[in-house]
């Protein structure tokens, strides 16, 4: 199947104009009915919706069949959330109704070996049959902050406030507790979720599948949490093919971690030297935590890249100076002398204690800051800034709104840290929508990143034209 | 001078009965007027306080003089917050009113070579001749939360809430700004500071005194920020005493964050391999970054030491199981199997997904957590658990504090992580006084810290008793 038609099969995973819950009932604890709870009260979905029981019993307001066959309209999308047994049965029944994307969220399959893995194969040889989509099964399902569309199950209040957030980043992640992670943490930040796919097992629809889509919609960067890579040739060609940022995490590094995973998603163990060279090779970011995942995005999508690696730091206390040289050492950035005119430009600011790189100041007046590193982006022999100013005063927010503003100018990327404590740093990030990271680590992680896009798109440069250059 | 004496000196710095502010003014931007402004109207400080100043003003409703010799009553300790230049006439006036501690905070001396070295020579010759013992200078001074007294420059709010939230770690700082990010740091979580030091460019107090009163204070965990050891076998005797734990981070590890170092604090270059065997020598857990000096020292003071490496994780969600197991791994802990007896308790108890270490289970009960924790802790194979439960439900933060009893109870440490965003951790951390941490990554991390204090103290078993058994 040729990509174009495959994202519009796709497409209705996340923009379905009608959804069938097989599985919802009035039972207690039923999760199915969490699922139309969502669309109903949440989401108010536009489009009709009917919950599949055996009482064919109404749900949340929605009308209830014992069979989508028994529905006269077209649906788009049916989720199920059933036991594990009696899933086949109905991936055949929405295959004869016409349905032709399904999400399966039970639980009971490969992951559990044996029986579950005979009833993996059977749910997938019919969708075949059908020419059915399939995700999952074991997963949570589909989101999408642009439209507002949601089928997890069991999501709560803290996890429908996303939906209200839509931003750049695209999430496929195969473990429903990462996904939770992710949304309640980007609330904290300034960046919001594009859409989020919880791939499980990803008997038919994968994390390639996904690249392809993302590729083709409004996404500014994919970051993906994977336990297995299933057809790893398959990733490569797809990663090949995008122009946007690639980041995955990856678990399962060593054996332990392996053996964790097998039982969790049914993953394969895979090597992992083979796998960090295949990131290598196809242009994909490999990330060293969960965190990253949410934390480093917005590098990509507030900053211009980073077209060597020469940083100068700048902070208003010089321990932070030298405990950013070690960690920037550490990553292979690089702490540029300073030339003789961008010292002599430094030292007729008043209020500059230190000219040389780490560059560090005291307590100074806001425009002390700027006519610093205004010459420090200038600088030819400076590709990016390292930002470290505790927000003393309320003043240093300003200064950050001036400093983003000049990377646009210089196109040359800050990645900026204000040593505060957590709670002041995401209540002004939030407020202000400024991308300040967490610690002084993560803001050169984000360097290093941004450095390791640049020099993967100049090796795409064939399919993307000659725009990225490194700076000698 | 002997440990008891020494230590009865320095005492005078944490609790003067008398303070003398020189430096202090009514001029704009006076750094001297914000440590009366704190003493009078934040702290309320009993005792007689005096600013010095050339026209012998008031401050803050302080009495002013132009000499400490012109006071009538004894003081203390004086803070002398003036140019550099002037501070030799103002330490040898303090030795003449019989003033025996100083904290120098201004700037100016040996991190500016030439000039700054000679001054500083000179008020350390005139200091010694007086028998007075100096902190600083270029350092911000000394805070105490355990019976409120604060000498900081610059103050502001945020710091001075510090003080009413007296903990058990204290911490030595050769630098403000790093002093201010522990200080609001400590504030998003549950444990608090006992005393904070600045001791800047140490020419006399330094790391190893302050060692030395910890030691015999009611501080139960010691925390560092250096940027230099001037003297290491000094540093070495004082830790060999010491039976608290002691946590030092050190930046310059690298060349260029030596060289960033040098004109911060003046500090001496230190071989990095030299500083790192020094520390495993003398029983001094070395950090990584910062935010280890704030994020670790409740895993000491809230949990029993961990006495093997065997480490059971325990969590709601597959893939922190096997996430965890790789963090684990490579911190050189180990991952073990259950026993036969201990898996086959487990799998009685309804909602267990997984009896195999990492043991996760799906939605279920708080007592269904507690039956399995139980089993855990009380399994010989088992040293030490990680425990890593979303808070999905309140109920969650319940089985939290249920599991510290047990921890007690079995005399083994949990490492807490909740899989949920920062702030929601924050809330929750502070709000019921839970030692949980950021990361899945520090939660490993308070677990292979806790072994290494473990170690030292077995090493140092002389001085304290053979106590601390490692487990077989």
């Amino acid at each position: 199947m040729d990509v174009q038609t495959q994202n519009s099969q796709l497409e209705k995973f996340f923009n379905p104009s009608s959804v069938a819950v097989i599985g919802a009932s009035n039972g207690l604890f039923n999760l199915g009915a969490t699922i139309c709870n969502c669309l109903k009260n949440y989401i108010k979905f536009p489009g009709p919706v009917v919950a599949i029981n055996r009482k064919a019993e109404e749900v949340s307001g929605y009308p209830g069949y014992s069979s989508v066959t028994d529905v006269s309209h077209d649906i788009d999308l049916a989720v199920i959330i059933t036991p594990a047994s009696v899933v086949p049965s109905f991936v055949r029944q929405c295959g004869e109704k016409g349905i032709r994307n399904i999400v399966i969220e039970s639980a009971g399959f490969s992951e559990q070996g044996g029986e579950g893995k005979k009833l993996q194969k059977e749910i997938d040889d019919c969708a075949k049959q059908y020419g059915i989509r399939l995700l999952g099964p074991n997963c949570l399902g589909v989101m999408n902050n642009v439209t507002r569309f949601c089928c997890f199950y069991g999501a709560y209040d803290g996890i429908m406030d996303a939906l209200n957030k839509a931003g750049g980043v695209s999430y496929v992640i195969q473990s429903g507790g990462v996904g939770v992670v992710i949304i309640e943490s980007l609330m904290d930040d300034m960046q919001g979720i594009n859409k989020m796919v919880s791939i499980g097992n990803k008997t038919d629809v994968d994390e390639a599948d996904l690249l392809d889509y993302f590729n083709n919609d409004n996404t500014q960067v994919i970051s993906m949490y994977l336990e297995n890579v299933a057809d790893g040739t398959k990733l490569m060609k797809a990663a090949s093919r995008v122009k946007k940022p690639i980041m995955i995490f990856k678990s399962g590094r060593t054996e332990a971690g392996t053996a964790a995973a097998l039982s969790h998603t049914a993953g394969m163990a895979n090597n992992d030297v083979i796998f960090d060279s295949m990131c290598r090779q196809a242009g994909i970011i490999r990330l060293k935590s969960i965190s990253e995942l949410y934390s480093l995005p917005k590098m990509l999508t507030e900053m211009p890249l980073l077209r060597g690696n020469r940083i100068a730091a700048f902070t208003n206390s010089g321990a932070f100076g030298s405990i950013s040289a070690d960690i920037m050492v550490d990553a292979g950035l690089t702490i540029p002398r300073l030339s003789p005119e961008t010292r002599e430009k430094l030292s007729k600011i008043k209020g500059v204690f230190n000219v040389n790189n780490p560059v560090d100041i005291g307590p100074a007046l806001p425009q002390v800051y700027l006519d610093l590193i205004d010459i420090i982006l200038a600088a030819p022999e400076v590709d990016g800034l390292l930002l470290m100013s505790s927000i003393w005063r309320d003043f240093v927010i300003d200064v950050i709104k001036e400093v983003i503003k000049m990377c646009r100018h210089y196109d040359k990327p800050a990645a900026i840290y204000t040593p505060n404590s957590i709670s002041k740093i995401i209540s002004v990030r939030k407020q202000f929508n400024v991308p300040i990271f967490d610690s002084m680590e993560e803001a050169v992680r984000a360097l290093v990143v941004s450095y390791e896009q640049l020099r993967y798109l100049r090796k795409k440069e064939q399919y993307i034209g000659a725009d990225f250059k490194e700076r000698d």
